[in-house]
């Protein structure tokens, strides 16, 4: 596309306000390459605005690029359901109805399966080995590779660490219980949680609530103590287990549409790469932050039981996963390179995680 | 200091091309409040240059600064001893000599012993968890005041993860094996060893080898199998112990020249602090892909003996550690305030990851 298409296509969102860009050595003029467009840009989200963590996270990164830029750039945030529903972000941002997205990739797995593999893998990496893979492991490659024919371009925008396993109205003490049980659970947990007899759905979190209270499911997971506080969960089921084992981390995304990302200058595409690097560190760093006073809240303000998988059901759980990821590993060409280079890089990262981190965690 | 005393006294460093800023609505120049000022940085380590992760890591900043600031920043890196000695980065970027550095707080204990507990404390936070105490618990906060009256703006530029424990000539059994033994290891961790018994050394990377080699030493700890096999250490000692529990994470450190920061306009504030947050997901990130391998090289291709502590040796460490914490906190009024800050935030998220990121590594 020529320049002068590329800006009519964009429409209002980036206004040249000159095409004639300073030359370096006037007196009056910047000295250095960028431009002077303003490229005014909205976000859209798959969260309440200002939600927890996730919301404020979503601004962090907004702000970032806003004040990086010394405002070249604008970001405007839209919470779910303002300018497009929260499970239309990926359409929205694809079809440049907004420049930017934060969501969860294991939302599309309708329409894109192998989306899943970036989002969260049960029984897979954690948070630490998601982001080795994604930055030094060649997965953010194949990520942009497999986004590209849909007119983005993604980048990891915020880990959750291991989630919460859930709130449950009853307990948990065998694979008894998981039969028909309604919960719901997005992504390849809900294929491992459905291949083990019960029944996922997957909702926005805007809904949890209300279905869990009516009885539309039985169960929930969301992500930690500190989102799900903010929910009220502790309101409509009394049950709080862990670990996660369907989401040791879910990677959040960032999304560009394609052709606004490309319009900008060099220093702009940095500062977009930069501001969702920060953003991504600083959204565990949040979680890690907040999930522990959270909890004590639900525990001792809110009477939540908390409580621990029973292995057998883990055990059972694990199974499944494996079989899960392999199918989806098998669904394309390009499912196949990624679950090729997520399996490798795992299994190295493991034994690398074995020896450090759960190493020190049970000396410390 | 007024602006043009300041400009003056920074020298060479930043170079006013025009200090009339372009007017927003003129029709050849920019829009934005960005002045045209070019900074010419030098940033001095304690590595060698383009050392694995730990130079390489300092690079990616310098390129993230430069780019993202369109050459408003240039950063120049130094490796350790090119312009200044590796230990003597603190003063050279507190004098102005550069103005900015990477290194390791806790290579500064003889001077600001508070600074240890910003670089890393044995049985204390990992990677995960400090950056929540620096980022979302009050930690930086702590930290750029304590390194304001040096003249200095600190920012977390780097987390190693849990750390291996070192390298020895000789196998450990007991504590008997640990007495009189000396071993480079610095800060917190050195002085825990020394309590038990040992004697700990503090020498700078590039002079680890020949110490090892030529028996000025008789173990050291560096930082993992990536970096240490760089260093070539197995070629000087065979059994390699973990986990590291003296440096759950090495926090490094980015230090920029508080005149030099203050002198910056917003944008290019914003982008220092954006880049150093980066680049220390970046490097943890680096570290956790390339341990692996790295280690799988030094096991069969170079015969190491990989060994874990016994359990009697690192409840003993664990005991001196405790009492060394305590010591450390009471030294000044600033040590008392950032060790409150530090046990009380440790303590949260040590039991939120017991039932997250620990329970998940014994499920997987």
């Amino acid at each position: 596309m020529k320049r002068r298409n590329l800006i009519k296509a964009l429409g209002a969102a980036t206004v040249a306000t000159t095409l004639s860009a300073c030359k370096p050595k006037e007196q009056n003029c910047g000295t250095t390459q960028s431009s002077n467009k303003i490229h005014k840009w909205k976000m859209v989200t798959a969260w309440p605005k200002n939600f927890p963590a996730l919301g404020t996270g979503a601004n962090f990164l907004a702000e970032k690029i806003t004040t990086m830029s010394g405002g070249r750039i604008t970001v405007s945030v839209y919470g779910g359901g303002e300018l497009v529903p929260p499970l239309e972000v990926f359409d929205a941002v694809s079809a440049g109805t907004a420049q930017m997205g934060h969501a969860g990739s294991y939302y599309w797995k309708g329409k894109v399966p192998e989306a899943q593999f970036f989002g969260a893998v049960p029984f897979g990496m954690n948070a630490q080995e998601m982001n080795a893979w994604l930055y030094h492991g060649g997965g953010l490659e194949l990520w942009t590779q497999l986004y590209s024919k849909h007119n983005l371009v993604p980048f990891p925008v915020g880990q959750t660490g291991v989630q919460m396993g859930g709130w449950f109205n009853k307990e948990i003490y065998s694979m008894a219980d998981i039969q028909g049980l309604v919960m719901r659970i997005p992504g390849l947990g809900g294929e491992v949680f459905k291949r083990a007899g019960g029944s996922p759905k997957l909702l926005p979190g805007s809904e949890l609530f209300t279905s869990l209270q009516t009885g539309n499911i039985d169960a929930t997971e969301w992500v930690g103590p500190y989102n799900d506080l903010a929910f009220g969960f502790y309101q409509a089921a009394k049950y709080y287990y862990y670990p996660g084992w369907h989401e040791p981390t879910a990677c959040l995304e960032g999304i560009v549409n394609k052709e606004a990302y490309d319009a900008l200058e060099d220093d702009l595409k940095e500062i977009i790469k930069t501001a969702c690097m920060s953003a991504n560190q600083n959204m565990l760093s949040d979680f890690t932050a907040k999930n522990k006073t959270a909890l004590d809240t639900l525990i001792n303000k809110h009477n939540v039981q908390l409580r621990q998988y029973p292995k057998e059901v883990l055990e059972e759980f694990k199974k499944h996963a494996q079989i899960v990821f392999d199918e989806v590993g098998n669904t394309s060409k390009m499912g196949k390179r990624i679950y090729n280079s997520y399996k490798t890089f795992a299994t190295q990262t493991k034994s690398w995680l074995d020896i450090s981190e759960k190493a020190y965690f049970e000396a410390r």
